[in-house]
């Protein structure tokens, strides 16, 4: 691998704020780095560019593989262009730690889009954890900001793993879905659609309108099931044709009502502050697990305990407690 | 407060072992002690009584107040000691935390049922977090069992901080709603019903038959939307009526049917198995919070922290870094 060239602090700050793509890529590179003193740099950083921060509408878009999510971003991603906005792509993918690249962050699945001066696509870190990703990301979320980027989609693959962290640091939250597909098949885990503040069923064109349209109705009955959010929103489904751009100008203006009457309510801002002390002992407890699966007592035994607890020679707290004696003393 | 007497290790370990329901009770109490000395007593005992634990059905119930949850226990309680079998009722309830008294917990709600030499009903503890609460209600069931309670019911209101909590340290988890009460009324929190392995509509009397009819057939097609659990098992939707005992045995035995499928196809013990990987880490993981939060020098500066972040004087990770240094240093 190359050697990276370590740009100083200045440096760092001065390349995000002036806008520049390049700038902006090395700073996302530091953040990402797992080197301690990497770390400390990109914090502060972090600290620099803070009051840049916070002025882009945050949407997290999710769906299991083959709902079309790429196509529905690259075509979307238009609308949002062209209506002025800058626009930042980032994932999250947690299949990606384990093979080490990323299936969803290929820039390649966004032709177009990457080719917009307006359009910024950064695939998923990779990390030891999916908490340490989550971190990541969202300090990526806060550098684009800082770039002048004011509408960022957050894309995960809507397997459940990733899905609470996003929900956790986006103000709209987006499902896609299919219709037709065999509602079983699209394996959509347990507790992802409750999260939505959309259902967008993808793929509504020719034989599928009709279907869409059923889809649609039973999502809207499903979700009347369950109780309005404290912001009042009620949840909406509508049927898109992504490959077609059909649908999509309705959506982002969905997307805009809930904008404008979240921030007149109030509930933009209270949703904000609320993520941020979440942000906060997200991060504490993220940093005291880091600390201590990395220590080196403890990498030494983990497995070691994890097999005695599975076949029964230990029991859990016992294990636990054993651990973190080790730990502390 | 009397001063409780201590017993030795000896007493406690075989006042539970004999099935003395007053041996049990101390042992409990000596678990949900927040003394760190009656912990590391606490913790030998648990060593000592765990080969004796494990064998019993582990039920978690839930539902919002209101839905009829006592009178549920009481009468299907009555089904279960009648099928042959040693009931625990244990609960959970985080409004106890702060009330310092446990609205479910009252033993005078189950009144038949607490009278039955079969039957050990075992208010909330109170406790500094869910975390600290959830963790005694394990232990509570691991003693419970290791006394000869073959049957474990836990029950927790429905509000969503618990649920998730239980869900992990039970083998089957029914979920009781109304008909007819206005499904947004009901206040079940996203992501409850999904955990749910089977849900009753109680209070299916009178003129509330059909619309628990009806309900029915509209939660078993949103139920329908979701995919099945891996471990092959559909969750059931069934009327009852506790209050008439109408229902009741038909839900005694889908939750025996359940035991058998799952006992045959090796998913009950992989289930228990993932489990106490589970909470080995959730252990892990409390204490490493416990720690931090409960230190002098963290208690003396969060809620200072916590209000910067919330009026953006400070960001969330800036905050987190700030206290994890004087943590750590």
């Amino acid at each position: 691998m190359k050697r990276r060239k370590r740009l100083s602090l200045e440096e760092y700050k001065s390349g995000i704020l002036s806008g520049d793509r390049v700038g902006l890529s090395r700073a996302i590179t530091l953040v990402e780095s797992t080197l301690d003193s990497d770390n400390e740099l990109a914090a502060q950083l972090i600290d620099e560019i803070y009051e840049h921060t916070g002025n882009s509408f945050r949407v997290g878009i999710t769906g299991v593989p083959g709902v079309g999510k790429s196509t529905f971003i690259e075509s979307f991603g238009k609308h949002v262009i062209d209506s002025g906005k800058k626009l930042a792509v980032l994932t999250i993918d947690p299949s990606s730690q384990k093979t080490g690249g990323s299936i969803l962050g290929d820039k390649t699945r966004m032709e177009t889009l990457s080719r917009s001066s307006n359009a910024f696509i950064r695939p998923s870190p990779s990390g030891d954890a999916l908490g340490g990703v989550a971190h990541k990301t969202r300090e990526t979320m806060l550098l684009c900001e800082a770039a002048g980027y004011d509408f960022i989609i957050i894309e995960t693959v809507g397997v459940g793993q990733s899905e609470t962290a996003v929900k956790n640091m986006v103000d709209f939250f987006l499902l896609l879905m299919l219709a037709g597909a065999g509602d079983e098949l699209q394996g959509i885990k347990k507790g992802i659609m409750e999260m939505a503040d959309a259902i967008a069923i993808n793929k509504a064109d020719g034989e599928n309108v009709e279907p869409a349209k059923k889809a649609k109705k039973e999502y809207q009955n499903a979700l009347h099931l369950f109780p309005a959010n404290e912001n009042g929103w009620n949840p909406k489904v509508k049927t898109c044709s992504a490959i077609k751009d059909d649908g999509l100008s309705e959506i982002l203006e969905l997307l805009e009502q809930f904008h404008k009457e979240q921030n007149e309510t109030g509930f933009f801002d209270e949703n904000r502050k609320d993520q941020a002390i979440h942000w906060m002992h997200q991060t504490i407890h993220h940093f005291l697990k880091r600390n201590f699966y990395k220590s080196p007592e403890i990498l030494e035994k983990l497995s070691k305990f994890e097999a005695e607890v599975r076949n029964g020679t230990k029991h859990s707290v016992q294990a636990a407690r054993t651990l973190l004696n080790q730990y502390y003393n």
